[in-house]
């Protein structure tokens, strides 16, 4: 018989659950405590919007064996009640006096024995979202059980997707490449940015994505200076190359990808860094595979650039990808988490076009046994013109 | 001569850091340290969508006398450098070995003496977003400055909105005005609640929306079971009634209020609680002035509801709004927050309609000396009905 869930069947859930415990028990850890929107709709399929509001924490327990435990305000009951967790405990959020911690403490308490150990994801890339003040009351009166640090346990789970979470986002991909597509059709000398971006995320939104979590981009003369600004007023102008990036969301699944436009006629320098990047992704592309370092990719990267007489620009050169728009290892000089199956990454160089001028350019992709394959639709060879 | 500064002019920036100082030195502490993407943006304009990726940490030291200073990832330089803020430290982030860590620790030396405290919110309705292990580090290094409890300091500042801010909130609730009355183009029994809330957002988008933090709702028979699930495919059908709920946001402010819409023919009896929940937010909207404590305006909802024969239902009844989706103070049976002139609030009863269905009715207002006036256009006295 079905049991409830969301998004997944809930085989999917368990599958996680069983994998999650699998590495506890090898860290020591007796049960994991999540606090992440990500963590927590891993884990249960809880899917919604309002992580937006701050005002409440939410507790998912995980123990070395058996279910896991739901522990939240009761204004999400319902919905996690259509999730395929049976243990959910609740409380009146927000509570000035007790938000959740007495009922969080007890339900520890019950799964951990007193000198056992609680896991928390505690490393680079993870955040406690319940306040510190609570946290501290936490850590005193689940004494003498340990808190301890889960990063680990939960990155090597998470970063190795599942069959069902790759067809998710190679879904969003296509959403995202088809509202790419689009781009010509709203954006041209004159239209001012921030139109842009609005025509833009209401091309992924009738493209099929459900919501769009992430929009960036820049536009100036032969490049841009910056990769994360929200968009000003001021109009395309042709000579200038126009970036999208987008984090858009279907079924709780990310794209990360950009693309670039020449508006009008821009230098033939800029087109040939444009075609450099392309080419150093592809070389990239095709020598993946499992076993190799995040900083070797980094290398790579650089290496690449460097043959081909470009300046690398931008942060990180691409990262991992799924269930939050960014996700671990990242392609960074001291990054050295292995590469593995199952990872989904994007391949993201950034090239220096002149003083203070770069261009980004982004793909996701599916890391298997034998190399990796393009889960976005691959961006055209050359840059597209916009007409005027 | 003009700073430069984002969303508004660095006057307003540096009156807000004034009061905060004011609010520090009564407090008895020596610097803030800020970190959640309300926080940041409020004492520096930095607006940006990229704190939807976990990947990094970013920090805001403001002294209780002098200037704010901002260590940020790199990759936030360029349009830090834009905002009014001129003190600015940088490191390449993600970096497992020391993310900031350091930097950090200099910053906040350098400015508090070693006898001294450092203010960080800790307490309801707030988080630290930073991995935990590197604040357990920044608390070692820091020592013997002590970390005190900030949310008062922050809370009662950011409570009270500027006019400034208070028009960029009343044009973002224009903006979700304007899209509401669009929902008839869009909305009618057949189609599937996914495809509503689509359209919903591309109109918001449409009306001039930036982007669109927050869309939730529901449909059902004489009522919802649920207000923060995510659209089903199930096609709304004659007897429904469909709420949608929106944080959109526009330069950096939300705004947060609810619709609901009777699909075809609705009960007279659902139709009366509509009616019910439309007089109560009346009432309490000209009874409302400073010096009430939060937990009564949750009584004058109750006592409201009550003698109309209508039981309360849903969670909160209303909380505070501007540069996050929801903020403190709430309408609970706990709060004891006292409402001040300025203040932005949502009107937010609910109605227990059957078994497991409910209505809610969402206003926002702003507090003044002598009472509230609405920024969100008023619902209609009638709940709209939406043709065939």
């Amino acid at each position: 018989m079905a049991e409830p869930s969301l998004v997944f069947p809930a085989t999917e859930y368990r599958a996680r659950v069983a994998r999650l415990q699998a590495e506890m028990t090898k860290a020591g850890q007796d049960a994991l405590l999540l606090t992440s929107p990500a963590d927590v709709f891993y884990v249960t399929g809880f899917l919604t919007r309002f992580w937006e509001s701050p005002a409440r924490p939410w507790f998912v327990v995980v123990p070395v064996s058996g279910a896991p435990v739901a522990v939240i305000p009761a204004i999400g009951a319902e919905l996690m009640g259509r999730c395929w967790i049976n243990n959910l405990r609740t409380w009146d959020a927000p509570d000035p006096v007790d938000d959740g911690v007495s009922l969080l403490v007890d339900t520890v308490c019950a799964l951990v024995p007193p000198r056992g150990r609680v896991g928390v994801p505690m490393g680079l890339e993870t955040s406690v979202r319940m306040p510190m003040a609570d946290y501290a009351r936490l850590v005193e009166r689940l004494r003498p059980r340990a808190m301890v640090d889960a990063t680990d346990v939960v990155q090597r789970v998470r970063e190795v997707k599942s069959a069902a979470e790759v067809e998710k986002i190679k879904a969003v991909c296509a959403v995202a490449g088809r509202a790419f597509a689009d781009v010509p059709k709203f954006a041209r000398a004159g239209v001012p940015l921030a139109e842009v971006f609005r025509a833009f995320q209401r091309a992924l939104l009738a493209e099929g994505a459900d919501w769009v979590s992430y929009v960036a981009g820049a536009s100036g003369p032969g490049g841009y200076s910056d990769v994360i600004s929200p968009a000003g007023s001021v109009p395309l102008a042709s000579g200038d190359v126009l970036m999208l990036d987008t984090g858009a969301v279907r079924d709780g699944y990310f794209c990360d990808f950009d693309r670039n436009f020449a508006v009008g006629v821009v230098s033939d320098a800029v087109h040939r860094i444009h075609d450099a990047l392309w080419e150093v992704t592809e070389d990239v592309l095709h020598a993946l595979k499992p076993g190799l370092l995040a900083r070797d990719v980094h290398q790579m990267f650089l290496r690449g650039l460097g043959a081909r007489g470009v300046e690398a620009g931008g942060g990180r050169l691409g990262h991992g990808l799924g269930i939050a728009l960014t996700e671990w290892p990242s392609f960074t000089p001291r990054d050295t988490t292995v590469l593995r199956a199952g990872m989904v990454l994007t391949l993201e160089p950034g090239a220096v076009v002149g003083a203070g001028r770069m261009l980004v350019h982004e793909e996701n992709i599916l890391l298997h046994d034998t190399g990796a394959t393009l889960l976005s639709p691959r961006a055209p060879r050359k840059m597209p013109v916009l007409g005027p």
